[in-house]
This record gives C-alpha cells, sequence and structure tokens, in this order.
C-alpha cells in the first residue's frame, strides 16, 4: 500500500507557515508500517489543486490531502477532489445539523459560510468532526482512495489516528510489522552520542553483511528543546520476534548512554517527573527569573499536575527579588542567589523541594557575564532528601535569546528528573 | 517565471526531521518577487526522483532541488539530474582540488567518497562552495534550469542567496514587485471574518470581472495561539502604486475588523504590550493559575521585557493561592477569586498594572465548571488607571487542555492590550 501526502495552501508556498502536518502523518505511516512516497504542497487554486492530486494519485494507491477544507471562499479541496472523482458536491443533511449545533452548544450565531462543510462528494463517505466545524472525506476513485483532513493540526491528528490509518490498514492488510521506540536523552551533543554509539553501527553492519534478518536501524533526531532522540526500529513478518529484538537493542543503546538517557516509552521529561513526584509523594516549587514562566508551563503540560506542583514565583525583576525573595546576594545571576532563591521558594510555596533559575539570556551582557551563563539552584529538606545531591550547577549554553532559554528550561527539568531518581 | 521547488530525502518522508528549507526559500522566492507553484518531497530513490524531476520541471521555468548532494551512496540527486539532462557526469578538476583543499585545510584525511562531489552533468555549471564541501550546480534543461542546492540549511541559504535568486532574476529580467500587509486579530473566528469581509471579497471580485489591474488579493491563516491573520497581498510593475493600493486594502480590511485588529507590520501581541508599556512607562504583573508562568513566558519572550514586566506569581496549587495571595472567594474558579488575585499581586509585585487568571483546563470538571472556563481578572491604581475599564471577564473556550490554556493566554494578552490601549 503506498500513500502520498498533499498539502493545500498558498501560506506554505509564501512561507508564512512551516508545513509540520505533513512531518506528522510521516511519523504515523512509519509507525504502522505504511510506505510513503512522496509529499507535496500546492496553493490555494482549483486548477492546480485538481492537477496535483491527479498526479500524487498517479503514483500511490492512497492520498492524504490536508487543508482547504475550512468555511472560506479560498477553502476548495472539496471542489476538486469532486473534480477528480467526477461527481458533484451535495449537501448532507446529517453534517449540516453537526454543524449548526457546534454553534448552537456554544450559543453563537452559525456564520452562514460554515454550511459550505456540509458539502460532499456524491459517492464519498465523510469522516465525523470531533474537534472543529470540518468533516474530513474518504473518497473512492477507481480502485484508489483519497483522505481529506483539515489543516488545523489537532483536528487533523485526531481524525487521522482515529479514521485513517485504521482505515488504510484495513484496506491494506498489511502483514508486515514495523515497530520503533524512540530511546530520549538529555545533556549529550550529536556527535557524542553517535560516538558513543559507533560499536553498535559496527555490529549492525557486520549483521547486515552476513545477510542476517531482523536487523533493527538506528536514526538520530536533535531538537533543542527535547534533546536528542535515538529511533530504533525494526520490521518483520513475526511480531513477536520484531518486539524481541527491539527491546534488547534499546536495551544496548540505553545502557551505552548512561544516564543521559531520560525515556525510552515516549515519556517526556516532565511526565518522568510527574512519575517521580507521584509515586514517591515528593510536592515540588520553582523559582523563576530567566526562564519566565517556561518551566512551570512544561509542568503544568502534565494532566494532574496540581497534585505535586505547588506553583513558581516568576521574580523577572531584580527589585521583586530583593522583595518577596529577600536575595541578599550582591549579583542575581550568581550561585549565591540561586541558593537563596531555592531556599526562600522552599518556604513561600511550602513544597518539599524547590529548583531555581537565574541567568543571562541575552543579547546583552549581565552583572558582566556573557549570554548563556545560567546558574541553577536547589533547596529542600536536608534530613528528608539526604540521599539527594542539592549543590547547584553551573552551565554555559550558546545560541539565540530563544535558544538559551529553552535549553535552560530543558536542562533544569532534566536536573531535576536526575536528583530526584536518586531520592 | 514560476517556479517549483523538489526536496530530496528519505529523512523527511520518514517524518524525522520537517523540511525547512522549503519555507526558506519559500520567503526569499516570495520576497524577491518570484512565483512559487509547488513544492514537493521525493525519497533518495533514483527513479523515483527521476520522475519527480520530469514532473516539477513540466509545470515550472524553473526548478529548485535541495537535499542529496552529499558524499555517500545515497546522495544521487546529480546522477538523477544528469538522467533528466540524457547527459554522462564528468570529473571537474576545479572542484576536486576545492573539496581536496578543504580538507588539507582543516588536517584532515580525504575520504575518496567526497570526490563524488566533484562531478557534474555534461553542460551544467557549478556553484562554488564556500561552507561545506558540495557545490550547487546550474543545468540547463530546454528553456528552463534545474538548479541543485545541498540539504544542509546554511550552506543552500548562502547558495540560493548568493546565486540561485540573482541568475532568477537575471533570467526573468523581473520588473514586477510582489509586496504583501498581514493583518493580525484575536477574538474572531475564521468564519466571522469571513463574513465582515464578504463585502471587500465582492468589490475585488468586481474589479476582476472589469478586468481591472492592481487587484490585492486575500487570504487567511488561522492559529490557536496567533489567532486569525489576514494576508493582503499585491504585484504590478510600479512599485510606488503597489504600495500605495495595498495600504489602501490594508486599511479597508483593518476598519471592517475594528478592535480585533492588533497589528498590521508583523508585531506580536507581546511586541505591542511591549510597546504600549515602554511608551507609556506602565509596569506589569501577573498571578496564573490555568496558564501556569505561559503568559510570562510569552511576555519575556520580547528582548528587554525587564524593563517593565515585574514578574508572575504561578499559584498553582489552591493552597498557594490561600497562603501567598491571601485568597478568600470560596471558588478559586470565579470572578471574586481572579479579583482578590489580581489586587494581592498588584501589592506584591509592586507593578502599575496586575493581570490574573484562573479556569478549569480539564480533562475534568473543577468546582462543578466545565473545562474550558476561564476568568481573567485585573488590577491597578484606580487614579492613575481611571480610562481603564478594569471589569474582570469570563471566557468559555473549547478544545484540549492545551489548546484551551494557549487559547487562555492568548486571550489574556489580548485582554491587556485592549484595556491599555484606552489607557
Amino acid at each position: 500500500m503506498k500513500t502520498e501526502i498533499l498539502t493545500v495552501g498558498t501560506e506554505i508556498l509564501l512561507g508564512q507557515i512551516i508545513d509540520s502536518n505533513s512531518s506528522y502523518i510521516a511519523q504515523e505511516l512509519l509507525a504502522n508500517g505504511i510506505d510513503l512516497y512522496g509529499v507535496s504542497t500546492v496553493g490555494d487554486n482549483l486548477y492546480r489543486i485538481v492537477d496535483a492530486i491527479r498526479y500524487s494519485l498517479s503514483k500511490c494507491d492512497a492520498l492524504i490531502v490536508t487543508g482547504g477544507l475550512g468555511p472560506t471562499q479560498d477553502d476548495i479541496t472539496r471542489n476538486a477532489v469532486a473534480m477528480v472523482m467526477g461527481v458533484d458536491l451535495v449537501e448532507n443533511k446529517y453534517l449540516k445539523d453537526l454543524i449548526s449545533k457546534f454553534f448552537a452548544d456554544r450559543n453563537r450565531p452559525m456564520p452562514e459560510n460554515n454550511l459550505l462543510q456540509a458539502m460532499v462528494p456524491e459517492g464519498a463517505e465523510f469522516i465525523e468532526q470531533k474537534l472543529g466545524t470540518a468533516p474530513g472525506l474518504i473518497c473512492p476513485v477507481g480502485n484508489k482512495v483519497i483522505y481529506c483532513l483539515p489543516g488545523v493540526p489537532y483536528e487533523m491528528k485526531e481524525m487521522l489516528n482515529r479514521s485513517v490509518i485504521p482505515d488504510i490498514l484495513g484496506k491494506a492488510q498489511l502483514t508486515k510489522h514495523m515497530k520503533f521506540v524512540t530511546v530520549a536523552t538529555w545533556g549529550l551533543s550529536e556527535s557524542r552520542v553517535a560516538e558513543l554509539l559507533s560499536d553498535e553501527f559496527n555490529r549492525l553492519e557486520s549483521m547486515q553483511k552476513e545477510g542476517r534478518e531482523y536487523i533493527p536501524s538506528i536514526a538520530f533526531l536533535a531538537n533543542i528543546s527535547t534533546g536528542i532522540k535515538i529511533r530504533v526500529s525494526l520490521s518483520g513478518e513475526d511480531e513477536i520476534k520484531v518486539n524481541e529484538i527491539l527491546r534488547d537493542e534499546v536495551d544496548r543503546v540505553a545502557s551505552v548512554l548512561g544516564e543521559s538517557v531520560f525515556s525510552t516509552d515516549s515519556e517526556t521529561l516532565e511526565q518522568v517527573i510527574h512519575r517521580i513526584c507521584t509515586e514517591k509523594s515528593i510536592t515540588i516549587g520553582l523559582v523563576e527569573s530567566l526562564t519566565g514562566g517556561m518551566i512551570a508551563s512544561r509542568i503544568v503540560d502534565v494532566p494532574g499536575a496540581s497534585k505535586y506542583f505547588k506553583g513558581s514565583i516568576v521574580a523577572y525583576d531584580t527589585e521583586i527579588k530583593r522583595s518577596i525573595l529577600k536575595i541578599q546576594a550582591s549579583e542575581v545571576v550568581s550561585e549565591a542567589a540561586v541558593i537563596e532563591m531555592a531556599k526562600s521558594g522552599l518556604e513561600l510555596l511550602t513544597c518539599d523541594i524547590c529548583l531555581s533559575i537565574s541567568g543571562v539570556g541575552g543579547p546583552e551582557k549581565q552583572e558582566g557575564k556573557d549570554p548563556g551563563t545560567v546558574y541553577i539552584g536547589l533547596a529542600a529538606d536536608t534530613a528528608k532528601f539526604s540521599k539527594v545531591n542539592l549543590n547547584p550547577v553551573e552551565l554555559k549554553l550558546y545560541g539565540s535569546r530563544d535558544t538559551i532559554r529553552q535549553m535552560a528550561t530543558t536542562s533544569a527539568l532534566d536536573l531535576l528528573r536526575r536528583r530526584l531518581t536518586h531520592f
């Protein structure tokens, strides 16, 4: 079963937004063992969309089209698909009622335009919309199929996983199992990871030369706010064998990379902290300067954070550090300051452990220190946390203001994760 | 002069990396008034690349191909282009010396593979490499042209700007100027924007029917954290006329959309707040519950925020709301609570105006209230801020926990922007 993706939207051709939908769909197809042959983008022009659909469809069995299903005049994907199918658009009563209900539930008048979204090409099925007003479409063309999904990422993702992937798998009756596990790390550079794994790469290469089957492959993915991820993947007909060999390979990779590994089951750093704090009944608090609320915001991304997260004092202004936190240290970007900040936070937020952070975001120097100079402090009831290293750390980060703040945020979460592991 | 972009690389089809090169090239083409008709991606397979090049080239005058110029076995773009041109690859002595020198300068031995990069299709010109080892290629095909650039972003960008864009402009002898302005709004749905602009759409359409020149076009872009953007664009030979008519169209659009418009010059909401606070010497503070630091983090995204931003008290835990903020209100998600929160923040953070927010992120109800129920409060010195409406507002938001928190964050920033406008 070959698939292609077509993104509709002039805003992508103008470089105003990056097409992250295609990358998400590509990952989901891969995870389900479905081959992707190509990705294309076309602007909001009826004849060019029709042409692009025809060409993409000529190369695959199933085409996934995103975008152009909105309620406005330049949303013309459904018209283009109807042209390719050689049929008319007809109003669907069920969808019309659903869209009307969407607005009624919200006590908002329904713009007349939204009824465009109840139009379906004759012979097509619809995918009921759960999050927005645009339904998806499943459109047969001969023995091939076009899936149309809205361009709004969360609406697209929900429909893709609920309806499109199962539909493709059903049609393909796939017998190969493609699995992958992501080993997530923080604190190592990409080239250091490559160096540490070079023996493992050699081992896999020699297995390949021997013509062995079931050989896992390893790929890297670097991201400034989530770290280096190592994707270990394997496909084969025997699902049990695939799982077994994959698990063994993941163990090898994780053991080489050591404490830098924070998850092998797609947990994020904040989810790892959530798990540790929940399991061990630890409450946490934060005092943030440089990161201005970013650490808190990552922690509360996890539903249920209110069980262990007390809050964060974002003391951006030096005056506030002195008045609310009673910081005495002469320099607010220093080890002495972050120790005081953490201690004040511990008391004010009545938490078991408090993390503090201060640093220079740039572009200018502060207190004679270069952008990227960051201090992280910790404070806790030393009796209860006797096994935990509460020493402050100093980091030197490089990059733009935004990069420095993102890396500082993740470094702080990772430090908390490493230290709490020894609780 | 019509252009197309083709990205070569299996890693993009696997969703491992997002194709940000295409977005960069799209922006540069737009800025230079060069039309882009489509973007496609193809994996590292010779026959599929040849096919993709042929199809893209059939739709345009100039095709820009990125990726597949590296030194490894799966870098086969130059072979594919030679096949399309119907010629052989020949070694270029000058490039060979350049590559050898690259390694010699760095005291590194040159892998034999790198000499692949000195191979050029017969009849093609090369673009000398300044940053890496891969040269670019300019390959004539009949009266059309294919530009090949390396996939490494900084190498690609340098060659695009130094060589490809000037070459396209020279070939096209472009005299057209393409300009656009983005009208950014918050608080209206996409369909409501379309409805408000329908008269304007009709006016432009009738101008088109009359065969008039210099007719602006309007397109929408919706995003849950930045709102609905309306892109107004126009191209034409007379640059002064283009600017004049575009400005007039932007004024029409902005006046129809009223106070929902927060910028027509690509300022973000946080930059607008930065400008107002700096100009009027207003200091601000925050008390956040639901948004857990996200509002603070958006505000400090702007360099120089320390001049007016005092800090944020992220009181996530109810206990902390009572202890630090002295909240008396029995329900913490209520108008009464956000008024108290803002007043406490005003005092603790010694700021001129304090914004507070509380709400239900979900997935569960809280205090009997549905996810998406949000209250925003404001407090200020009422004498100084006598013209500013300090009444709290209640919002009903819909979507996932993440969507609710993002929309609440932007709604809070927008409320602050609207209210401060009247200071």
